[in-house]
């Protein structure tokens, strides 16, 4: 029986709510294609760094080394400054395992209403690559003549060759791969002096690799808006940390998804645990109520899946989504019309695998 | 008579077939108020950049700097880096003249058709307050060991206090003046790791001048995902450089006005020259077919009047540019879905004034 070893962080909020769906999906599928996944439970959280003063223990990166996948919830909650809490947990996960690349879908689901207009599930089916380990997203910088009127702020960005190069190799292969061949890279060259036109370079030089994948790129500014007036025109997005965290949450806003997308932090290589997680917060304003749409944590099951080589239990989570989605009869979330618990959905999906 | 220097630019592409409907409009006003606008025109685009190596004259700021406004077409066409045109010409009159905020209308008009679903005029009418001379947009940085595997590119933000506060005071003063006494700040403190909390203590601090101002504070990705999802929410969103020029374009793909949204870049003090540009580029695809919709161009003279203190003239051109465009008998550019010319939109806005 093949074996995988997770460790499970649910984090804050409401991820303590939607990750006991997303396990109940996973021992469904467990038993339906014959895979065993022995979880480890870790509570590190902002209670943690309450009681602590760490987010997770001096250790806690050794103790996640050895799984083949980590499944996440939410981090962050008011009371922890969102850079301690962050900067103490997910996004060390994310550098020392070398997770480079953030995966976002973009997708118009059954049933699921989209703020902009006319669009038919089909029309809106793309993925962001962004890149997840270096660019505008560092500790480099600090503050002069703090606390006076002449206090001065610098924040560094840093991009690599080995960086850069690799996140756009892994967005044309996944379009070669998906049978999707066209990439576009994010950019903003004309404003940014020195980062930008070097990432225009690589992404130039890249695609040179890829003759067959049909390339173009846009400024972020007009990138954000074309995600509103024209969003069946991407396939696959590849995008700088912070370019690519924008897009990931503005593509499933214009979708109506925000509720129910996930996200992989990948080391492609498999060198390093990857992380799934779902891209909404830990959403402080519902935690406790129990009515959390668990989705998201069951879709980033779904897509850990994926990497794990599993494809078609992958699939047959996403199809049992798109079923009970599509099902004006399922039960359904407040967030999505509906009067549903976390569990009745998760049960929900549960069944239909 | 009340006169008024006014330095005309038109640059590049269409900037120089919506020009001409701008002034035709201003010409109309200055007749109807008695306002004197004397006009003196400048060249500078990518081509005299082609054939001088310069944008502009080595004197060329100086030349600008005793008139009243700057107005601007656009500027950047393909064969000169963006890069090299923008910094040259557009970035260095935004900061010699300290036109420190960059002023964007976010509004749903008549006869426009918005991506998002179920709005009406009225429902989305806010502005977007960027800064405009720090930040993101620098030319700190550079590369090491170009060319080899290791190269390395860095990119510095810069953020003072003294920029900072001004811009967000800029912000809640607008708010107060507007009568809708909201505003928002577009921050990333949970994953930009210096500046961005520094922009939130500067936040929470100036907000403290102005207790009657309804203050909230979105990080970028989310806020983006909300210009989306729930437009109506805002009034005055106040954003760094970088993030006010993303939700400045993303917020007129939101209600369908890209090609019609105009720009103030403002000293507010009248110290320097204001620019008033579209928000819309040269438009390579376009330029030289006399199709392009000119009403970018007027609007940025509407907001330019506006900022002269001709405020009912401002009033008049607004109203004119509503009334043509919800006038289904009147004329419309392609990009509105009619088949007029530049000249015959221009026309028809003139004649309403
Ligand atoms: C052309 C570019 C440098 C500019 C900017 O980013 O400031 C433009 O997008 C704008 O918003 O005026
Ligand atoms: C919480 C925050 C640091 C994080 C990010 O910006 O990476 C989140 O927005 C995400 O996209 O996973």
């Amino acid at each position: 029986m093949q074996q995988y070893e997770i460790a499970v962080l649910p984090g804050d909020g409401i991820g303590n709510e939607v990750m006991p769906e997303a396990l109940r999906v996973l021992d469904v599928i467990g038993a339906k294609h014959g895979v065993r996944f022995d979880r480890r439970h870790f509570d590190w959280s902002c209670e943690t760094y309450r009681t602590t003063g760490r987010m997770m223990p001096e250790d806690g990166l050794d103790r996640l080394r050895d799984h083949h996948s980590i499944l996440l919830g939410a981090v962050g909650y008011p009371g922890v400054p969102d850079h301690i809490s962050l900067w103490g947990l997910l996004i060390p996960i994310r550098r020392v395992f070398d997770q480079y690349v953030n995966l976002r879908p973009v997708r118009l689901l059954p049933g699921v209403t989209a703020p902009v207009r006319d669009k038919q599930p089909g029309d809106i089916d793309f993925w962001v690559v962004r890149e997840n380990t270096e660019g505008e997203y560092s500790k480099l910088g600090g503050r002069q003549n703090e606390g006076t009127d002449r206090e001065t702020v610098l924040q560094t960005a840093s991009f690599t060759r080995f960086g850069t190069d690799r996140i756009m190799r892994y967005a044309f292969d996944l379009a070669r791969r998906l049978g999707t061949p066209h990439v576009t890279s994010a950019t903003k060259s004309n404003g940014i002096y020195y980062s930008m036109p070097f990432w225009d370079e690589r992404f130039a030089e890249i695609a040179q690799e890829y003759p067959e994948v049909r390339v173009d790129q846009d400024h972020i500014d007009i990138l954000c808006a074309r995600f509103v007036m024209t969003p069946e025109r991407f396939d696959v997005v590849v995008a700088s940390n912070l370019f690519g965290d924008i897009l990931s949450d503005l593509g499933p806003g214009v979708t109506g998804t925000i509720g129910v997308a996930p996200s992989g932090n990948i080391n492609p290589e498999g060198r390093y645990p990857s992380t799934f997680e779902p891209v909404h917060g830990s959403a402080p304003d519902i935690a406790g109520k129990g009515i959390a749409n668990p989705i998201g944590q069951i879709w980033s099951v779904g897509m850990m899946l994926d990497h794990l080589g599993l494809t078609e239990a992958g699939a047959d989570v996403m199809a049992a989504i798109e079923q009970v989605l599509g099902d004006p009869a399922a039960p359904r979330t407040p967030d999505l019309g509906g009067t549903a618990t976390t569990e009745d959905l998760g049960k929900a999906i549960a069944e239909a695998i």
